[in-house]
């Protein structure tokens, strides 16, 4: 089974969940600046979300580049992280038109992680199919980026309550972390062709 | 003519209806754990439309990896099945909202009814076209889960009117009679190659 | 130039008119029975909007089939058949949401006029692109479908105003027309393959 | 690391966006023809914004044409300008529905400037990373297209100002101007093969 359909199919839902954002936007009530501007938190917070889509985007590409063949695992891995993907939208609608408030930004967090939890299954998944000489499995090492990643989440979630500021930074710091794109892999790719 | 655009076709639209449910559930109203929790039926009946779709994105792949060509007749019989497809956001939105009120229940029995039906008819379809060595003729065997699940669906739409939860358990029976991947074909595939 | 990437994104274009019809469409006020039916006239506008959209892409798949390479000329007058496809979904809600009205009904049918003007346009296009040789030409012979379609919109359009079920019926004949796949093309390819 | 992802992703996305600013028109209410002409802003600004994603298309089209391979910096910079396309459709609805008020169009005109500098900022990261042989270099030779349009949008948002009337005017121009096909890339591709 080629991996060309599974590649195709994420491409979409990710397309799809990236502009639907938009749409929880809605255009501003009124014409002047300051209806633009009272638009900021829900802005900032698309910027946020598109960050981590691209993200995930960029590092699902590199990761099923690795791999060689598609099992029944390997689909529903990917189904599941697309299921968390899917509620980006939502989570960052309630957190942008609530300003910041502390159970929706707890909610978004709880959002990201659960994705970067699926993210992790779907790695493991693909790593166990594709037998010892995975080079996915060579790519990521220690792999201290998904391993640390939840965690931070995990904190953001909880600091939540007590400051909303700093559950964001977590939230940026980790999207920061990410951003560097993953040059294990695409260092390893390029010895191998 | 080959099976490219179809396989696009139908990645694209079931990508955009698993997508477009998440915009159905809407963020809640307030900031409230309360706000989270009544949304709670809308999640559960978005993840199980999720489910089903994901089970129907992944069988589709299955049964047109047998199919060699494309005929008129399996572009429509394939339109057909995405035609009742489509309606799962909307009929998703309904029992969810409404909290798994009868009609609305049995509405939804209605809607993953015709679309096993639809499935059931591609697959005859496509069974037709290829012939007397159809792959997937072999790979479906006597095909008791296509069989069954209409069977199943009827019972959960009669049964909706006096309890809703047996019809709500009818249709996750369904679900994960066939979230069990479908090996057969898989099999099949395998040792041609 | 190849021609992969104008078919990837005609279907991804359709995929989201199709689907996009149905968040349209909305789910039922009340749980009753009589909710679902006041839906009807919207659910008929959809079905009848969907035959449509399907035959378009169904058509398209054959016509682009028959072009050996794509030029700016094509590109655009692809894009401007999807502007016109694209107003479907409105179209379709306008229509449905007022019980089939003398204007709105005219107005679905002035979209379908110029749908039909633009999917002309493309194939004089396509045609004068591929030189004295060209397949599609051949293919389409007198082209009776493609030029009587136009004026049973107009037609259609012009009797909305004294007998909105003759507009209708109209519609749906053409609908029905062209609902016979393009056999005319998928024979000739057959010949020459 | 090949290419097809990335245009495939790309091309999603611009399809969803372009089709995403219908659902923000939505249906005219009432029946009459006062009730669709009072539409005719949304409209207007709807084919603006329908043209512009069509000329992106096309000229990201021809861009990665020119492009052997993907680095990680075309990736983001790619992301970079799908981020400000998919402002298109809120920026669209702002304008269309207040009538071209002073501000929303002098926001519609941000968009259109941070979209073609990103669109620059693209093509610079795609020539960097091909090196000194890079076709698309020399395809697009002093590039006075690229440069002056941000001028003209600039001016645009300028003088949203004092004149709404000449700021459309503006943007409607640079639109015409980049109708016209990138014929140099196309004449360069054509001498190559």
């Amino acid at each position: 089974m080629n991996k060309n359909r599974i590649e195709a199919f994420s491409d979409g839902v990710l397309a799809i969940i990236i502009t639907i954002m938009v749409l929880e936007m809605k255009a501003p009530q009124g014409t002047t600046l300051e209806a633009l501007r009272s638009q900021l938190p829900i802005f900032l917070s698309y910027v946020l979300s598109f960050a981590y889509l691209g993200i995930y985007w960029n590092n699902h590409h590199h990761m099923l580049h690795t791999s060689h063949f598609v099992t029944g695992g390997i689909l529903w891995a990917n189904l599941h992280l697309l299921f968390w993907l899917s509620l980006f939208p939502i989570g960052t609608e309630w957190m942008g038109r609530n300003h910041f408030a502390p159970i929706p930004t707890a909610a978004y967090g709880v959002i990201l992680l659960m994705a970067a939890v699926a993210y992790w299954v779907l790695q493991a998944t693909i790593i166990h199919s594709q037998g010892a000489a995975s080079l996915l499995k060579k790519a990521i090492g220690n792999d201290w980026k998904g391993k640390g990643s939840p965690l931070l989440y995990l904190l953001g979630v909880a600091v939540s309550f007590r400051s909303v500021a700093m559950a964001q930074a977590l939230y940026v710091l980790v999207a920061l972390i990410w951003l560097i794109p993953d040059r294990r892999i695409e260092r390893l790719l390029q010895h191998k062709e």
